[in-house]
């Protein structure tokens, strides 16, 4: 049976033209020694057991390590420490400076007139509330179109409660949406005069565990007090409101430290390339987490990935041409402009990136490779795709809009190309950003997997040729 | 094909007594009337909503409901009101005494060498700790014989680690066992001149969520600060302990509140038999819970089964014979002799109880008709269990071990013939006691077969004639 799917743009051209005979530009096939490689390192990444050692010694020695904290100091060591026994050459800590806000206290309750706690955690930047909390009444909107819209005085001197459920894709795409109402709760709240925002959890469990994550890129003063509910308490303070006849309020207690001269740092390593060494392939995830969680699945999972696989390539009997670098950064889950990925470019603009590709979405199985590269490019990237077919990879589209995460996104938006390894999503954000992320959480099979996927690919971006660079298109 | 099970006790006799033509005791089937109206209970219990919205609004309304609180105070008043609105007679509460434990702060952390978060619950009835907290060096044991078994050099001045890990069973028969080192680190402890104890929460689930529960039923004077670790934290600290080359130090944080003179009470109501109203048929649930869940489950569920059962006998075009009881007790969650149990064979031992039943495996499917009997009454458990076929419920055995739960076991200890609607507990210990015991783990379908299973056992036990009580065996 065949089975015919949408057409993938570009790809579907190039899979037409070589049915139809016409002149491809790239080999079909890759060399025979080449190919042994690939399925070689394929058996290895499916049996690797290096990735999730690396992931249960992250969070045993160090767990949590929030973006600019003493814990994100010892990840540091820790990863520097782990790279050099991984056998990388040049391994290295960058620091650079960050902006750091933890939450001492977070906690709420409906206080009238059905007296109950709420779980919550706070938003990252919010504001500290006084050392009593602040009491309000709850005025409760679907969305933060909605706030928006309301009229002032319905607002003023309330608590606002953005009570907008996320969709669970396998592309990740529910998460976006899930983070308007994050980013724009607390200055918006602040605008219209209300004490403070609550807004459901940017996740897609129903399990009783709140979601950190940063709201507003401003700075805390211009914000209310914001925090998450977690989806139970969002569901518990919904009926609450439908069954209230009166006023329903409730008290929330955050406390906070901030600083914007924290210190952070990206560790990197590298596999030397044998004979273009100063062409790099450049492989990222990232080192700091949120502080409820362990940071198993974010990052720990993405560091592990990269890192075993990066491990695979280097322990092949010929190192590849070109040469890899393992980017494990400092604070990404920082929004604004002192992410170890605006370092990172800041420090390495001037070299010759040949690719650069992430991994950021736990254990998530790749299922589709995605790309940001030159349209000449493309049968060599329809070359690595087949290669990852047996891994349960599908082709996906290239093109100028193609993401591909915080810690390379801001060297990728100086022209040079993307690779997109696109994890599923689908049971991500029930995890991510919560006390929940633990060891217990990944997936072995699932991880070994990806690391197949990126042995595979960082081993054919390094050791083949391929150009990816030409024609970036800028859009 | 005939499958053959392992032959259950008494009941088996008595289906091999009628496979050969003996005499047999009683009918063979129920009165055609009653048939129609079991399946008419069948068809209504499975339809129910009434009991789930009954769970909603508890949670809504009231949430947790700790022994002894203000909490448990409205949630009575809850109570009384809904059973009124529900239609039945004779609703009242009947105050008591009791002992509350609270804790207002409950943290721990790994001090060194790997500084982290641990999450935790303080054990009922444990004391608190200094205001500064307990420091200590960690020494890990797999279970309380263990610890016992230790030389006390080995555990003075030091925290001990129960990390016995709970067995998932369908019967619930592994919390009992996981219960022997809740109920013995305290107080063992102490003996030994430890500082404080951490065990394995008492529950199957490997999300981090900490399980509440008493602890040693002492006084916590004597016993050590206790608590239990979530899954994932007990996984962490003895991780932590496998890789430390040098001694691991945790603190502990735990602030409590202790009274035993507390306010309780219980709630009944009644549907009055239409001719033989003094004849008692009892079905008990609680209305007490823990602090950090909403008690959806433990034990809104089992609120919600008797009474939307009840309810469903109440509303049929003629009341039964005997009258039903309804007993929300208070202070079940309390380990000791002032629960809700207690308090209520002291005040109704003389009435003329048929039987006892009782709802407290959350909304987990009833699988097995178990019994505390006299075994003249097997043929008519043998009907009841056959009326409840259909709702798949299996044959259980009929002997004096057969238990049935905190708020009847004092009453039953008395001589009152005990039904056992054997609920499946495969998932219920991965919420029962934690945080995530909210509206969201109740499964609608789930409900409805309790309701339905009740609504029958209750139906015929209070239409028919049947007599449990002779030769109740007190062994």
């Amino acid at each position: 049976m065949t089975v015919r799917t949408r057409p993938l743009g570009a790809f579907a051209l190039i899979v037409a033209a070589g049915a139809a005979g016409a002149q491809t530009p790239a080999p079909a096939t890759l060399p025979a020694e080449v190919q042994q490689t690939v399925e070689r390192l394929i058996a290895a990444g499916l049996a690797d057991r290096n990735g999730y050692a690396i992931i249960e010694d992250l969070v045993t020695r160090v767990g949590p390590r929030p973006a600019g904290t003493p814990a994100e100091g010892r990840a540091r060591e820790w990863a520097a420490d782990m790279l050099r026994k991984q056998g990388f050459s040049d391994v290295r800590v960058e620091p650079f400076t960050t902006t750091s806000w933890q939450a001492s206290r977070e906690t709420a309750q409906i206080t009238a007139p059905f007296a109950q706690p709420l779980v919550i955690a706070a938003l990252g930047g919010s504001p500290a509330t006084p050392a009593s909390g602040v009491t309000g009444e709850v005025v409760r909107f679907t969305s933060l179109g909605a706030l928006r819209a309301a009229a002032p005085a319905a607002v003023r001197d309330r608590i606002v409660f953005i009570d907008e459920v996320m969709v669970r894709a396998q592309d990740g795409a529910g998460y976006g949406a899930a983070t308007v109402k994050r980013r724009g709760c607390g200055s918006t709240a602040r605008t219209l005069a209300a004490r403070a925002c609550l807004i459901r959890s940017a996740g897609t469990n129903t399990d009783r565990f709140a979601h950190q994550g940063w709201g507003a890129s401003t700075a805390p003063e211009t914000q209310v007090p914001s925090a998450a509910l977690a989806p139970p308490d969002a569901d518990t303070l919904a009926r609450a409101v439908a069954r209230s006849a009166g006023p329903v309020s409730v008290r929330i207690d955050i406390q906070t430290q901030y600083s914007t001269t924290a210190p952070s740092g990206n560790v990197l390593a590298e596999v030397r390339g044998r004979d273009q060494a100063d062409q790099i392939v450049l492989a990222a995830a990232h080192l700091d987490s949120w502080s409820l969680g362990q940071g198993a699945l974010d990052d720990g999972a993405g560091v592990a990935i990269i890192t075993a696989a990066a491990k695979l390539v280097n322990d092949l009997p010929r190192k590849p041409r070109r040469s890899i670098r393992v980017l494990l950064a400092g604070s990404e889950e920082v929004v604004g402009s002192d992410s170890g990925g605006n370092a990172y470019r800041d420090a390495h603009r001037n070299e010759m990136h040949v690719v650069a590709a992430e991994s950021d979405v736990g254990d998530g199985r790749v299922w589709r490779l995605r790309s940001r590269a030159a349209g000449g490019a493309l049968p060599q990237l329809r070359l690595l795709q087949r290669a990852l077919a047996p891994l349960g990879v599908l082709p996906g589209d290239n093109g100028p809009t193609v993401g591909g995460g915080s810690d390379i996104g801001p060297l990728v938006a100086t022209g040079v190309p993307l690779l997109a390894l696109n994890q599923d999503a689908s049971r991500y954000f029930d995890v991510h950003h919560t006390a929940n992320d633990t060891l217990e959480r990944v997936h072995l099979a699932d991880l070994q997997q990806n690391i197949a996927v990126w042995a595979v690919t960082l081993y054919l971006m390094a050791e083949m040729d391929w150009d990816l660079r030409q024609a970036v298109d800028r859009r």
